[in-house]
């Protein structure tokens, strides 16, 4: 079980800031994200992008700009549960959350700061209505290791550059690649484009446009797909792997059925502190709702910012919080998870 | 007459950023300060001095943050009033004030934002009754021009870096340069007292110290000044320059006698938009109050952005504000102010 002081839901840009905040209140901070890496949208969506609205930076890119962060909370040594969703959230205690992830990591903490953005990254899925039964099973939405689909027979589904990336790496790989797309144009860059074409024109992949893929075949895992072409023909293609490529859509996820006040897909919040209404949850970035909320990166950080100061005087009601600037009295860092704090 | 959109007194780095928010709207501004160049605090108390808690800068130089904002309000091309302070605003028509600074400058614009932070830095004064009549006729606080002091018999006083860098910088420029100190130590760079240590031995300057300026003797301009030594005992000392050194101290100012909700020297502010409650005129940055207001360069950068979207809506009540992101959209630059908006 992982303790701490201030236990942060999404890891990006807010979260990672008020990592920062907290630290110099010398409250420790530990990070669940249900991506693989810190940066929110920043990293996920569009990290090679500049942003021309970060004070102080007339142009940085947004990969950049957390590894900024990164480097700025390094000294307050915060935990990471990476690659998990935050699934359930309990009152175990006087001021004390426990909170666990859908893989069953345990966290335990007083303050909770949800920084969960647009929600949880989730793949869009083709609308077949027994695909989660394969999924493990032959279906996959992301491709995490290539490895896998060596010597495989694989049916990608999509008109991006993540499906078109994918066919031209896995033509190298797997037995055979057919790739799926219900148009006959692609959204994806000019050059992989022509190379999925050439690919297809020598042979070396089987390109089916106009169609889209509506039934999967096999008892217990993935033994073909049913494709259905424009003409409204259907044909069944034997393969065992079937990965459709058709984005990540955020969605509130979990979080929205722990009794907070919801409006529009965001958290109701008090604009004194940026509480939930329930002592010790607080919501910021773009997760959070008020009046005239503006979705912005600088917001976020402003409304961390004030929520740590709240959370100080929740955990410690009879401490008194003395207010020094970062020039005058440095930063002074806080140690790794102590031995005691992770049982 | 200067017009234009929004009319910012303070060009702190609150202000400074609000002109770029501003400019993402097609909204135009000017900048008055009373300070002779643009960064508030940062450039008139530490621009060398490193910020910890500017997000995404793990440390920046006040004086490089500054440089950075003013870079990225560039192409907004605000107009800038340096050197003069606001002193009286009017309400001269529907939606409009005029502003005008000590010096007569004429303003005009439907929107005023104030981002005063501290104040107007004003001199701190000696406790002599009468100074004030001495005041350009040999009584100076500030050195803007070593030139005028060319051949003249002048007194500093004062114990800190200011003083003494320019009793250092006289020496060589001045008939004669008297420091009066009230104390045997000073406060300034050790080599600085060092310098001035040895000036006094070699003759070249008289140092006083445990003594104090208590009055000045002239009919019209300065002909002496009294010193009172920690003995009781009194000297006049001839000299036709007095310049006391005691640092500069920010006073809420003109402010004050706006009419506006002041709490502990500063403006209550809503935060739904950081209105004033009278219509059109905001407060942001450090001059402003609200429950749990932290005098955080970071918060004042959240709530200028705030201010702007509100002031937009002040502006053009029928026009529907489309939020962008800066990533998506870049930075479409204004044009300098129009021959036809500087009357
Ligand atoms: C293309 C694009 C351009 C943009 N340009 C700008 C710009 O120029 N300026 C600007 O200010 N903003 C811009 N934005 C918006 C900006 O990216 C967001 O305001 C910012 O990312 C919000 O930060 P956040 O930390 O609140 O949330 P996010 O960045 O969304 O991070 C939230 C994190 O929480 C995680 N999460 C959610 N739910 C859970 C859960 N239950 N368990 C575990 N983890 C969870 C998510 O995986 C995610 O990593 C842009 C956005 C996009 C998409
Ligand atoms: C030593 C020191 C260290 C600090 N360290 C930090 C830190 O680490 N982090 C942090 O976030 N903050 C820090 N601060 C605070 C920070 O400097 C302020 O929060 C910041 O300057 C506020 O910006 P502002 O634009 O609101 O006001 P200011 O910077 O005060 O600028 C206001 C401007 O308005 C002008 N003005 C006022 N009245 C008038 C008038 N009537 N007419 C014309 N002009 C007028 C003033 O001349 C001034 O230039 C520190 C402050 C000091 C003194």
């Amino acid at each position: 079980m992982i303790q701490t002081d201030i236990l942060i839901i999404g890891a990006g840009p807010v979260g990672l800031f008020t990592v920062f905040e907290a630290g110099l209140l010398k409250l420790r901070c530990h990070l669940i994200d249900s991506l693989g890496q810190p940066g929110g949208q920043l990293t996920e969506i569009y990290p090679k992008k500049p942003i021309y609205d970060i004070p102080g930076y007339p142009t940085v890119l947004a990969g950049e700009l957390v590894d900024n962060l990164m480097k700025q909370i390094e000294p307050f040594n915060p935990g990471f549960t990476l690659g998990e969703p935050a699934a359930k959230i309990e009152e175990v205690g006087e001021k004390m959350y426990q909170v666990t992830t859908v893989k069953g990591t345990v966290h335990q903490a007083p303050v909770i700061m949800i920084a969960g953005g647009l929600g949880v990254f989730t793949p869009r899925k083709p609308p077949i209505p027994n695909i989660d039964k394969y999924e493990d099973n032959g279906v996959a939405y992301v491709i995490r290791d290539p490895e896998v689909y060596r010597g495989k027979d694989v049916l990608l589904a999509g008109g991006g550059d993540s499906a078109l990336d994918w066919t031209i790496f896995l033509a190298d790989v797997a037995n055979s690649v057919t790739l799926v797309h219900r148009r006959d144009s692609f959204r994806g860059a000019l050059d992989s484009v022509e190379k999925v074409t050439e690919l297809a024109e020598s042979g070396k992949i089987n390109l089916v446009t106009n169609a889209q893929a509506v039934g999967i075949i096999g008892e217990e895992k993935v033994e073909g797909v049913t494709v259905k072409h424009k003409s409204g023909e259907l044909e069944d293609i034997p393969v065992d792997s079937f990965i459709p490529l058709f984005g990540l859509a955020p969605k509130l996820g979990p979080i929205a059925e722990w009794g907070l006040n919801i409006h529009k897909n965001a958290i109701i919040v008090d604009t004194k502190d940026y509480s939930t209404g329930i002592p010790g949850i607080y919501a910021i970035g773009d997760i959070n709702h008020y009046e005239g909320k503006l979705k912005l990166i600088l917001c976020g950080f402003h409304e961390g910012t004030m929520a740590v100061q709240s959370a100080f005087s929740y955990i410690y009601p009879d401490k008194k919080l003395s207010f020094k600037y970062t020039t005058v009295n440095g930063v002074q860092g806080l140690p790794k998870e102590a031995e005691a704090a992770v049982v």
